[in-house]
């Protein structure tokens, strides 16, 4: 007398989940120190000072009954202006308060949107490779989840695999750049070319094809990559976007929905989504933390222990003989597995005391997701197992 | 292309949002001091200063990326022990850790278990009066959703009524006390009564009915009065619990489910409820908050304030002739409405600025409620308002 569906996804262990926990056992038998755990994608530096300041100042001048007290569902309204602020002056964006709705981090937000967007027979398309979680957030909602190839080895989108999967059914496609687990930002020429593949096939269907921009990495970029703001260059997209990466703040729970003024049905779609979000029970985002972040959307990431793993990572391992596609963003890179089965690799790597995710639940197999919010030293000592798992 | 129900969710303003914001609108007229609001049940009472101490405690002593960080999707370990002390302590309920899931407060607590106990042509029962938001939580899971008349004019439970509605496909009830809209506490003698009957019912159908204890105001009580712990009476008894009322956060979004060790297939029905709540996108309940509450486990509401409110309204009124239910918890009035017809009472009542809201959206036409989380001299003034309306 419980529902089968909501038991498989409570009992299910994730492979990432079941690897970090194998590594916790490890680490109490040979010390935390000799393992060499590159599972989870969990932000290591700490949240900025000016997070904590501002959390101080909150509780400082701020009346208690309106600092913890309901916001409306959508979030408060100068927290929704901020936002605004903030986005039109990085990208000219045109975005105002009304098109924002404020969520409990990207997993609510795409799931509302995926509620949201849920009629009969319609299906979305991840392009491999993408985050596992949005499979069950797909069709939890009642959407079917196809997976467009990966466009090896550079980890872009693969326009003719995306064609040939799009239907009459296609109502969104996910995309999520900078990506997990690549660590590969969609060039803005890739998004062109995607905008324009919607754009016509939208045309032909007679209905719009939203792009569902899964952003909490949009911050973490290096080198001075661009990542472009899909809005400005396809309206028909909305962006589930999160702290949780940018500001070091996982566990709290605070992103936002931005719903673009000229998108396809944008206020009817933003009521669907509200609606969405409170059938699941949301009534409004944390507010203390809506009220942090009302305060600081102007604060950046520091990148620079990321970006020193990064490159450490990056030309240790390709000089070892490892292959990858250029990881400019998120903290992950995403590696061609020496002889090419992912899970042969990882479980020799285990055995090594390292601990490397297979490509398989991201949609791509024969690759492994290294995650390298780590310490610097766990890094210097894993380079030997590196060497010995590709010599 | 977009979800109609949602859409219709998203997009239908509640009785009771509707008259705050007409309220809103007056007092830009008239002023806020001439409005007599009370309609929203918002806490009036701060948050303790333990609450505002322990977060400062927390920003000192502990690691930001521990606490700011991921917890388990359960949730944070020594919170749950702590809620667990802290429950047994009270109750000698036989609580564990692992019997513990902490949420986003009572709302998403509901929807997941409404979803962890959907299974085809299943129903719940809410028992008249009763808080809207269980009519969509239940639909968009999927259940049927009846309601069963409320007992007049005591407001305990009907249980012949319920005896009638009860069927094979009913997988749960809805309990919630103290009560919101009636203040009325749930006696043991009635819960004694209720856990037998669905105990012969659930023998008959050869199956569990659950009870779904929604406990916001468990620890707003007056006068003394036992609020039963329910899982003790009736071991198949989901709690759905939220810190919103009792510590004055309901922004926050920080609350638990309890599943008995001793339920009917407690550890299944544990997991459906954690496969329900990862599909809506729940990743953890706000760590910084249950953090907060790891430490705050034994602090209680001061209720002198809700308490002076409450008995200068319900004597006041009793007096002139209103007719109510014995209010020992929650802080809301449930009143018999003058003339029979409670919304025309309200338009009434609206015509003197005057904010009640009618009854029938709690499934109880003829009452309306008030809400007394308000200050003592805004009920003084509007008490020639009720006496005018009586006259």
């Amino acid at each position: 007398m419980y529902n089968d569906y909501a038991y498989l996804l409570g009992s299910k262990r994730s492979c990432i989940r079941e690897l970090f926990e194998y590594g916790c056992r490890r680490a109490a038998i040979v010390g935390r120190e000799n393992i060499y755990d590159y599972s989870l994608g969990n932000p290591s530096m700490p949240a900025p000072d000016a997070v904590t300041e501002t959390i101080r100042d909150l509780l400082q001048d701020t009346d208690p009954v309106a600092l913890h007290g309901y916001t409306s569902a959508v979030g408060d309204a100068a927290t929704r202006q901020a936002i605004a602020d903030d986005l039109n002056e990085r990208y000219a964006a045109g975005v105002r308060p009304e098109n924002l709705f404020i969520t409990g981090g990207a997993a609510p937000a795409l799931t509302a949107v995926f509620r949201a967007l849920s009629v009969t027979g319609a299906e979305v398309l991840a392009l491999a490779p993408f985050f596992p979680e949005y499979r069950p957030f797909a069709e939890a909602a009642g959407l079917g989840f196809k997976v467009v190839a990966p466009d090896v080895p550079h980890f872009q989108i693969k326009l003719d695999a995306l064609e040939a999967q799009l239907t009459e059914n296609t109502v969104a496609i996910i995309v999520n750049s900078p990506n997990n687990p690549s660590g590969v930002v969609y060039t803005r020429e890739t998004l062109t070319a995607l905008a324009a593949l919607l754009t016509k096939k939208a045309n032909e269907y007679g209905h719009p094809i939203y792009i569902v921009s899964d952003e909490p990495y949009r911050e973490l970029a290096y080198g001075g990559v661009e990542v472009p703001f899909i809005p400005t260059i396809y309206a028909d997209t909305v962006v589930c976007y999160s702290y949780s990466k940018s500001l070091s703040l996982p566990g709290e729970r605070i992103g936002y929905i931005y719903v673009p003024e000229n998108a396809t049905d944008s206020k009817n779609l933003y009521l669907a989504i509200a609606g969405a979000a409170r059938a699941a029970g949301h009534v409004c985002a944390p507010s203390l933390w809506q009220k942090v972040i009302g305060r600081c959307t102007q604060l950046r990431p520091d990148l620079d222990a990321y970006d020193r793993n990064r490159t450490r990572l990056y030309n240790a391992l390709t000089e070892m003989g490892y292959e990858m596609a250029q990881p400019d963003g998120a903290f992950y890179l995403f590696i061609k597995a020496p002889g090419g089965d992912a899970n042969a690799f990882s479980e020799r790597a285990k055995a090594l005391d390292l601990l490397v995710v297979p490509g398989d639940d991201f949609g791509c197999p024969g690759y492994f997701r290294i995650c390298y919010c780590v310490r610097p030293e766990m890094i210097e000592k894993s380079l030997p197992a590196f060497k010995a798992l590709i010599g």
